[in-house]
């Protein structure tokens, strides 16, 4: 077993919450506090942080650190339901925040029907998002250590956008699976797409398989598809934002014409994803939200102009992949194959009903 | 009939090449003379001024330049020599610049056999690249009226990488069809990708069209396969580097995924280029030479590093698109349709044979 790093994107301590500032790498590593629920929203919005497991983690927080901001006005429910709104409104296609800000929202009025002081209110919350983020964690251990057995030793990995650690509590989805692989001691290499427009890939992808001595190469988004006319790509692995009850998978833009390209090359293309991603009660992909970001992400790269002043662009953040189009999801609770309605819904019940 | 604009990537006067440096467009069109052989050269390598056939038609003026430069020195035909072999190495995908390249020389051996004094060699030979340069502008406005009946009237035709007046003598290939469907009043929107790593449609395709007054909008590359699975594209129009014998196409990095993306969509895929551009001494498309160039172009955008300094990087700066992704090939010639070696010889046998 080879030894890895934990690079962990954010950290808790005396009540106050500090990120890795994403925007800022892989330039240099800044850690900044969010203060407020507000400056928690804000950066989830602007992308300081983002990775759908770990905006809801973040938003749990948030949830938190507002409830605390609120606690000695009136009427802390409706102020509660302003901070739930606020965080929520912050980015539309991962489920994991709805997810994460629900379940704080529950914590929240158990603790109140229990009249509980605020104190003890205040520290519950940060408990329970704190559980959040350490269930993530392992969580990804285990999507590892399912997900690892379908890295063939010896083969070349293509990962779309970041699904690590920055993505994360820690250790990753997609990139923790090949984490995992890479630990076992097999001998992987990494095609990074650069994943315009946010260039996920080649600012923290690449950033984390060096921090780890992964190997691993950059290649352009519409490299890809070359690659396995070529050969030189056995399985695709990438993460989800939202994983709907056939099986419909939204996930970072580009993620489509990936699982069309390895189709049709018959390459595996795996999804690997937490529990928290499914969203049982969306029926197909179709109902999903796709964000629509600021166009300027598209004729910008950092701060440099790269396009005409007048020209318009259309920035769809995410696209959705047809579950006939999925070898296989890998959660922490095992893998689901022959990706439909039925199979999920077993797969859940299943364990469910253990 | 709209009234189109003529935007011009070159002047030649008074026995002077001028060019339009690319790589400050869009911020700024400043011309740049080319005042040696190895200016060319440069200009070629560092892509200053690119595009298959723009290559061609500078190549063929920058081996003029060069005979004029050692036109006085002994072993003319060594010197012809070493500045075919220097312009010929700077690109090594796209055929027009060979092919060019080959004419100049064949022509400056006609000359010297026939005994003309310098100046008269001198007067021929930017006389043959005047006329390559014009036969590349006529044998675009003919692929656009050829091929601007295979653009629907109200459709969303998508296109990769600049087949522009910027990449030609003027009008274009690819974008040229597109100028001439909206010349004959077509309502018609452009998808253009934005072609990384080195931006030529965000940068110089969205700027021709912004010229123009063509509708049109930038996309990331990765976004195309999401668009056309909702509908959003009708047609996708390409240019072409290299056509061997049996229809395979070397274009752009990104062509061939967008053509096995076009054909899961059921849509129709065409590559638009001069009959320069075929080499039927060439029997497929492995055979093509693929331009590597330098990683840094991936990890930089502009003047941003946007990836870390130690991670590896890989820069295809082409593929290849095999002939039975392609739904026709317009060249200023006509129409080739149902793509295979037998279509390809006869077409140019019976324009050979007229």
């Amino acid at each position: 077993m080879r030894k890895l790093k934990d690079i962990k994107p954010l950290e808790f301590k005396d009540q106050k919450l500090y990120v890795i500032d994403q925007l800022k790498l892989p330039s240099k590593i800044e850690w900044v506090e969010l203060a407020s629920y507000l400056d928690v929203a804000k950066a989830i919005k602007d992308m300081i942080i983002r990775g759908a497991p770990l905006i809801g983690i973040v938003g749990a927080y948030g949830f938190a650190i507002g409830i605390k901001e609120k606690i000695d006005q009136p009427d802390i429910l409706k102020n509660a339901e302003d901070i739930y709104k606020t965080l929520k409104e912050t980015r539309p296609t991962a489920v994991n925040l709805e997810w994460a800000l629900n379940r704080m929202f529950e914590k929240l009025k158990n603790l109140l029907s229990e009249n509980k002081n605020n104190q003890k209110i205040i520290n519950a919350l940060f408990k329970e998002a704190k559980i959040i983020e350490l269930e993530d964690y392992h969580a990804n251990k285990s999507i590892g250590g399912f997900g690892q057995i379908l890295i063939p030793d010896n083969s070349n990995v293509l990962t779309h956008c970041n699904t690590g650690a920055l993505a994360t509590a820690g250790w990753g989805t997609a990139l923790g699976v090949i984490r995992s692989a890479y630990e076992e001691g097999k001998n992987i290499n990494v095609f990074v797409d650069e994943t315009r427009p946010y260039l996920q890939g080649s600012r923290l992808t690449a950033w984390e398989l060096l921090q780890e001595g992964i190997p691993h190469k950059i290649i352009t988004d519409s490299s890809a598809g070359f690659l396995m006319s070529k050969g030189m790509v056995d399985v695709v692995i990438v993460g989800a934002d939202r994983i709907t009850a056939n099986g419909d998978v939204a996930n970072k833009i580009g993620t489509y014409s990936l699982s069309v390209l390895a189709k049709h090359h018959g390459i595996p293309f795996y999804v690997a994803a937490p529990s928290s991603t499914f969203d049982l009660n969306m029926d197909s992909g179709k109902d999903i939200p796709i964000e629509e970001r600021n166009p300027d992400e598209v004729k910008y790269c950092g701060q440099c102009m790269i396009a005409p002043e007048e020209s318009p662009a259309l920035n769809y953040s995410f696209d959705i992949t047809p579950a006939e189009n999925i070898t296989a999801i890998i959660t922490e609770k095992g893998l689901i194959s022959e990706i439909n309605r039925e199979t999920i819904l077993k797969f859940f019940n299943k364990v469910v009903s253990k």
